[in-house]
């Protein structure tokens, strides 16, 4: 950690705050620049309250050398995560990990007609909103517990692990055992009391990027999760909220070589909620693959004029499966990148 | 609600469309524009699911008229909504609502101490953080039900009605028992299962603006509240995020005057929050009473360098003296504006 | 267009309006909804100031349904737009167009050397600054004249057309006489005396979004060239700033099927630019590809640590050829986007 | 400057980074952290290019401590710049300085007609634009040299100095002559060769913001003028572009205490283009004297809904004349921050 001084900070403030720093068992050094004076701190800062030095009125300003995050950091765990999900892997050097399935469960049929098509199709796991975050009270809000049962039901018919949304934490022993992979929505990404719960659990979880999360603070959150305890956590990136209001979201696909860097977490992109558009879920979806993505996330509906929720950014089983066909080809041209510790 | 159809769709699919929304009960226009067929529905739009719309293959895109939201919104509730605590109130024609206090509660000298004195120089609430959301899981967390204790006791105190932070669903009894006003921090805006059983409630609820929420976001917020019965919602401004990182947050007052037109509820102002830096709270408390917010929500502590959260941004009870003197002097000049039901 | 009165307007105030957009030759349609009356305006409305209409007290807020650009339009040119280059082309079914070299012209054997290596790794068209916009007055600006004598220089060496920033209109006869492709910066996308001046000339323009334009910005800006006459149009997309800064800018990638979709001019992608890192140049040109962009501007320098501008970002020959060959693969595979009249 | 090296950089690397650091001038220290090595540099780095340091693969990252801009630096020009136009002055302790004036000069009697109500109800500068620069090729463009005329005819007429803006470089001589501040749109913040040639008069300049600018880049714009020569720079936040659309962009009045600390120039503010909506104007102006703004650039028309321009966001002289009225008496209230060396 680096301190700036005012240009004028008299020298026995800055002996005041040495002094308070070396008695938190920092080593710190002094050095006078042309203007500043600057501080420096050796030993472990991750956890120093940047706010309470930025209070003292002789600070210009606190850099941050070390990340805030450890257990989620490549710095300390250089080699990748794989999340093992019943035998299925995301992460490292395993296959590219295809979830695809509609928005909401709306009715059996409806959900074990497209389980068994995206599976036909080359998917491996199979989402379905069951308790449904949605902008106004007013908006369908999801199937909840039935919908569970029915994602179940699809399970059984196709084998295919389920992943599905967790809204509050009353219901995570409910999700613990019905639920493959326990997915965060964007908008929970700091709803810091249900992540230290999932923490406590050894599910796997999907944590959505926030529309306004740094990936800083994505990772972060991931953090507050493996605080806890477990470590199988798969982030997401989903798009974020930018001026451009064309697509509904932007889709920061920087932030997959970026996270390769900071992080051994898997991450996978959601081409579906960033745009907000069916019609570019291809192309984003063909990129993501080509920017190493480690898997997708994708919302397919055998009928999206009549889906309960998201229908304009859903496609159809049959595009989905020619954009699996796409991507197989994409996947077998042998261009995707691979980030490991070696090579970030 | 106006619908454009792409400028190619054939003929027979808008009149399917058109069908289609006249069994929903609504009154449909059909214009012949030079390139585009332009759809217009008349009906209570606020409950369609726009997706559904867009998900429709020759519809290029859709406009809303009306908003989302209707028991938030000023062309159904005219009248300010003026929230009663304890006999103090906030909204409408009411005192400019001053609200007081150190980030986290930390101990009973401190809490009380800081009490008596933003007492003493004006303010009518005070603030204090028992459950903290913070970015990292190696941050203070908060004092917790003692932190909540620790309120009761300065409220005895001093008389002032407490205001502090929720974060989770299950701790709703105990602040509904305790608190005087109950805060929903930005990070949680949209955790809509917290915002529908707080809406179960009759206490008053401060809202805060997601960082990265729209206005409208915002008041859809607000009416899941109080769409669950719970009328006693107070906004409150706290800064967006931008591309500007001098200052932590953007402050939006531009968002002052839009709610006021917008909605009848009353919405104040966090300086502390918005940007982070002790040094911009009073200008930027200044500006916020000259915009016409109902109210502010301020940091104070007695010694900010130790505090054991956000001391980065909390002024010291001097300082607080100073600042309520001129606002004062502000608000005693006649110019902070007023809006109504006639004027907006 | 469509124009959204206020809740309560008069009836007159609506018959006055009408009557005024009437005598400017519009079809004018009233319709009563529950709250709102709309009043839709049928005609040519590419040219209306809808300023003028929303200064009008009774208005609540007028939505487009036409875009205000004709000549970059789809709509009305459904043909993709191909811009021939000494016969090089860019845009429609052509090859992938792959421009590279280095942020600044700092020497002839720089030039010249940096020309034939990527040359001979596939790139068909040269860039180098030679006039350069900095954000500080005290960084290198560029050799200026020099700088366009070197580009010429490696043109002759290699045949490879050469691509440069223009800075001001007074150069533009010797940019016409030295250059093959005019490129005008981001910081430049709204300097519409430059763009006036350039739609003078029939040269090829590559026309770069500004940091926070909107899409449709950079097609009114793309029109501003082509309404004086010059349809030689290339868009690139090149990052925009968002509150994400990890990277300099976020890419937008799904700036491409947007673009794609709303005109039929070319639109190429700048990895080195968006990031600002160059290690993420690779994963997001492979991206860029896979989205469906028509090319790539990439910065390669022989001695990136030395470079005299934008080291950082610039990758080296070896790691181009590299690319190259992975480019190559991804788009022998088949999977590359094709956009059309017919299926955007 | 500070520069941290990736985690396993090879010492060697590190000491040859050191000796050309040291060879460019500069005291270098080195210092082993926990998980990083950090390079601190001592000596004018204010012209060192970062991109070249972060062009070595061995380094992580390099965070500045000192500013790049100098002559714009309140560290070394503590005082406040006071900029004089005829006897009239903007900045430090001189009286509020109030522009007013419609978007466009449309007739010698418009322009004569605001002038002489504007001046009537206290403001002491006119606006008026002669060359627009519009999002549209298709819009009303302004009177050119013509409305420069006429603006020097209502300059006769009141005596008021007269403000417009500039969009070439063509033009600087004849603005020179015919004009008493010459202004920089947002569009043109970062037209380097404008700024430039500005900087070899001694006008005064008023540069605006650009619409995604950081406070850092305003201010790097201001030192191009400065470093040319001429030290006249008013500085205007004029509204930055952000997710939130209801107005058209959101006034950033935080950057008025930040520019005041960073900077010794003057700063204004223009609440018209800020939020685009005519009825926010008079809010956010007194806003932006309580925050402590130099002064106010206001658009007023005497019929917005004909204005050739921008009419959503002009007030009426009545208007202007009651805000003007409310502006005095929070002037006169004496609670009008006051920035200087010794606060801030």
């Amino acid at each position: 950690m680096v301190i700036i001084m005012k240009p004028h900070a008299p020298k026995e403030e800055i002996l005041v705050l040495k002094g308070k720093l070396e008695n938190q068992g920092f080593q710190v050094s002094v050095t006078d620049g042309e203007n500043y004076c600057v501080i420096g701190l050796i030993g472990d800062t991750s956890k120093v309250e940047v706010g309470k030095i930025q209070a003292n009125e002789y600070v210009e300003k606190v850099l941050k050398v070390q990340q805030s995050y450890k257990l989620a950091n490549r710095l300390f765990h250089p080699e990748d995560t794989v999340v093992d999900i019943n035998g299925a892997s995301i992460g490292g050097s395993s296959d590219l990990a295809v979830i695809a399935g509609p928005c909401s469960v709306e009715s059996e049929e409806q959900i074990v007609e497209i389980a068994k098509s995206v599976k036909k199709s080359g998917a491996k796991f199979l989402r379905g909103g069951a308790f449904k975050p949605r902008t106004s009270p007013y908006s369908f809000q999801g199937l909840k517990t039935r919908g569970l049962d029915l994602l179940k039901t699809a399970r059984e018919e196709t084998g295919l692990p389920i992943v599905t949304e967790i809204m509050s934490p009353n219901m995570i022993d409910k999700f613990v055992e019905d639920v493959d992979i326990i997915q965060v929505g964007a908008r929970n990404m700091q709803n810091f009391d249900l992540l230290k719960e999932l923490g406590k659990t050894r599910k796997p979880i999907l944590l959505k990027r926030g529309l306004s999360a740094t990936i800083e603070e994505l990772l972060m959150s991931a953090e507050y999760i493996m605080s806890e305890g477990n470590e199988n956590v798969i982030l997401c990136e989903r798009g974020i909220r930018t001026f451009e209001n064309y697509t509904r979201n932007t889709l920061d696909l920087s932030a997959i070589p970026a996270i390769k860097k900071l992080s051994h977490l898997p991450v996978i992109v959601d081409p579906s909620h960033a745009a907000g558009l069916w019609w570019m879920v291809e192309p984003l979806a063909k990129a993501a693959v080509a920017v190493g993505a480690d898997g997708l996330i994708i919302e397919v509906h055998n009928d999206p004029e009549n889906a309960l929720c998201d229908g304009q950014q859903s496609i159809t089983p049959k595009r989905f499966e020619n954009l699996m066909c796409d991507i197989n080809k994409l996947v077998g041209a042998g261009v995707r990148p691979v980030y490991s510790s070696a090579n970030v």
